[in-house]
């Protein structure tokens, strides 16, 4: 890291080391690329050639950068280690998406966490549980407890998949189907994928924080369209098309993480409409899809497995312990995945595969499903008349799941609510953790099923006061 | 894709066409960059520049590149999909590491596998798995079964294995553990922490073909130091620092993949310090050392873990299937290694965490790799004479494990054998799957678990005949 010549005020010398040190922090400048030369530098900053000068041969003095004859200034290898904290454009720890998921993931039994993203593990299938790990230890083959399974994930999960998949009308066949160990590992080989750094990404404003954190570890450029209570704001939409030719859009058609909204079909097919002739890849994040009462629709369902990439999980509804999702695709890139999989971290585990599937393939899941829907049902309406005594409002009736998506009274900052409450151990989603933008300040994500009892009201209450 | 002009000779403005395309395919050129300039083209490839005009004029019809007033051509955005096939200077695909990766994880009860890593399920602990599988049915906790875990993994688990690392010498706290899902991961994870593309990457020649195919997918400058029955040649290796200023070295330290041999101490010490003035970054994957039969130096008993990142998984020695590995390193990366772990997947499963916990913690593991490293020894005896009677040599007598690296009589070429032995349903690891110089020709890894009855040797008789 460059020590700059003064640390309170630095001086103009200072100024261009630090900007140049920063640029490379952020991987906006890596390992042997030029800096710009001395005029372009002095130009751009209003400063003398003699200060950038003096600024540049401190930093080859540091070892940060390289001369070479006649050609300019290349950044030096190697970088510091990747910071994603330092690649934030978000100054306030609260609303880093980093510090959210750290906290949510934090364990202590006592912190409440309303900001996290998932059930209790007092709503999660016990006993189903249960039976499919005594079921895999008295008829669990060799190869399922103890070998690699094969590229794409185990056959029969797939199929079955598949299936679900044709039931939600999504036209696929299992060799479009690859098993993940996560919708966020899913998400990332995509990425992994299709994207150079640098290239432009959509995503929904709000959207779920970790699409914003996991997009810059590609080093992604992040564009946020506005959400509305029926999808993305069209004309915005498309104005962004144009101006930014994004790679990809990212984004929940079900059940919108955090707004809880779905899209309607209009949208849908004016999105993808709009999408086509940009040849834009949308990946349909569905992990909350399963708790929706009423289904709306898929892109999945209505461009096929096209432009559109289907992920999702079974995190929120079976286990987040037994780590296994999936991505539907077109069939000629699902080698290119299980390629990048097999190489960064071989294939998914059969057992999981077996796991899940016994979970899935009789009545149970169905039932098990349908009883988390109607006690969300319950619990968002206990929620939202419970935070209505505080002046917190939902800013839509979402058709399903376990989130609230609420404006603060009085034009409170979420930030500061978020603060005031982790001082009393309950973890808050504040708005800006999901906005690109940072137009959410005065919005909270609330998950219902996180709220039992009243000691987050109190806290809230203390914390608006 | 570019159509060049004319297919089967392409003219001199196709010839640059292909070029120019061969590298984008390639991600030497990523969107936005500059290729070079009509006089650069023209000189570098001795054709006039009126062709090379042509050539770039047709790049900007395809939409390949874009021109910019007074500045030049640039790639244009998007790139076709990453293919890391493509990206391999490996034009046999039998010796290519992707292809030998996927026909070891194809699923096939016909298939015979001398050329995978791994023991036949058989060989692997049926009784501590199943009563683990049992216990976790019966015992296991809401949040083990159900819940993301912790972002650095379970604690207990973390603990037992700083536990092992400081019997086999190496100083570690819980603070410096990960846990990971596979040691491919965990490898991954800290390329992603500290490589930029283009960056320069020192393996073995020979190494593990994945360590190729991995750092394949981070665009990284591979460069083989020639491996001797003692370690790196340290000649070699020290000349290579100089002239390419690697970021980091992988390598395993006790029973080197493929060749079975392990570091002496005097190597250890003189490639550490070697590598100290140059900064160098050490991954020492263990992931075999538990099958060594005297434990050999490791480079993180000797450095600490200080330059040197220690992985490792279970993968071997438990399952596969329950995946579950870690890295060992600074305690002041750990915080960055978890941030990007966390965006790209989440957490570890706190499930599997228990499942291998519950197979470590009492002496029955410690009994099961004692019977595995008998067994192991037997095998390699008894495949060594049978290779003995069709000329097939060992390269060096390894210390434990599976493999035995071999070379083939009258300088049979190990392609050619491999795809002959295919034909019959045996999977061969060739040579130059694992060498980065092609220099392993003639030589081939098997396991020797993986060679039971006549079959593999009767196919390997008509194969080099």
């Amino acid at each position: 890291m460059v020590e700059a010549p003064e640390q309170l005020e630095p001086t103009l010398v200072g100024q261009v080391m630090r900007l140049i040190q920063t640029r490379i922090d952020r991987r906006q400048y890596t390992p042997g690329a030029r800096i710009p030369s001395v005029r372009a530098m002095a130009d751009s900053m209003g400063v003398s050639k003699s200060t950038v000068v003096e600024a540049y041969g401190r930093l080859v003095a540091e070892g940060i950068v390289q001369p070479r004859l006649g050609s300019g200034f290349y950044v030096a290898a190697p970088l510091a280690p990747l910071n994603l904290a330092e690649l934030s454009p978000d100054t306030d720890p609260t609303v880093d998406p980093l510090w959210v998921m750290r906290q949510s993931l934090r364990p202590g039994e006592e912190s409440l966490r309303p900001g996290c993203g998932w059930l209790p593990d007092s709503w999660m299938p016990h006993e189903m549980m249960r039976k499919a790990l005594r079921s895999a230890a008295r008829d669990g083959s060799g190869p399922t407890l103890f070998e690699y399974g094969p590229a794409l994930g185990a056959d029969s999960l797939r199929g079955l998949i598949t299936r679900r998949l044709l039931e939600q009308g999504v036209d696929a066949v299992p060799d479009q189907v690859m098993i993940t160990d996560s919708c966020t590992q899913a998400i990332d080989l995509v990425c992994r994928f299709l994207l150079e750094p640098g290239e432009t990404v959509l995503v929904d404003d709000p959207c779920y924080f970790n699409f914003k954190a996991l997009l810059r570890a590609h080093r992604a450029n992040v564009v946020g369209v506005p959400f509305t209570s029926n999808g993305p704001d069209l004309s915005v939409f498309a104005a962004l098309l144009e101006a930014h030719r994004p790679r990809i859009y990212i984004t929940n058609s079900g059940l919108q993480n955090p707004t809880g909204a779905s899209l309607t079909a209009p949208v849908a097919h004016r999105l993808l409409k709009l999408s086509e002739p940009h040849g834009l890849v949308i990946v349909e994040d569905d992990i909350f899809g399963d708790f929706e009462e009423q289904p709306s629709p898929r892109l999945a369902a209505f461009d096929g497995l096209d432009r559109v990439v289907r992920v999702s999980s079974f995190s929120k509804t079976l286990s987040a312990s037994v780590r296994c999702g999936y991505i539907a695709c077109r069939s000629d890139w699902i080698r290119g995945l299980a390629d990048l999989r097999m190489v960064t971290g071989m294939a998914s585990s059969p057992l999981n595969a077996e796991l899940v599937e016994s979970m899935l393939v009789d009545g149970s899941y169905r039932r098990h499903v349908e009883r988390i829907r109607t006690r969300l049902a319950q619990q968002r309406q206990i929620v939202k008349t419970k935070l209505a005594r505080l002046g917190i409002v939902p800013w839509t009736e979402p058709g399903g799941g376990m989130f609230l998506w609420c404006e603060l009274p009085d034009g409170a900052d979420a930030a500061d609510v978020a603060r005031r409450a982790l001082a009393e151990n309950v973890i808050l989603a504040p708005g800006n953790a999901f906005s690109v933008s940072g137009a959410a300040t005065g919005f909270v994500r609330f998950n219902v099923t996180q709220m039992e009892g009243d000691k987050v009201y109190a806290a809230l209450r203390r914390a608006l006061s």
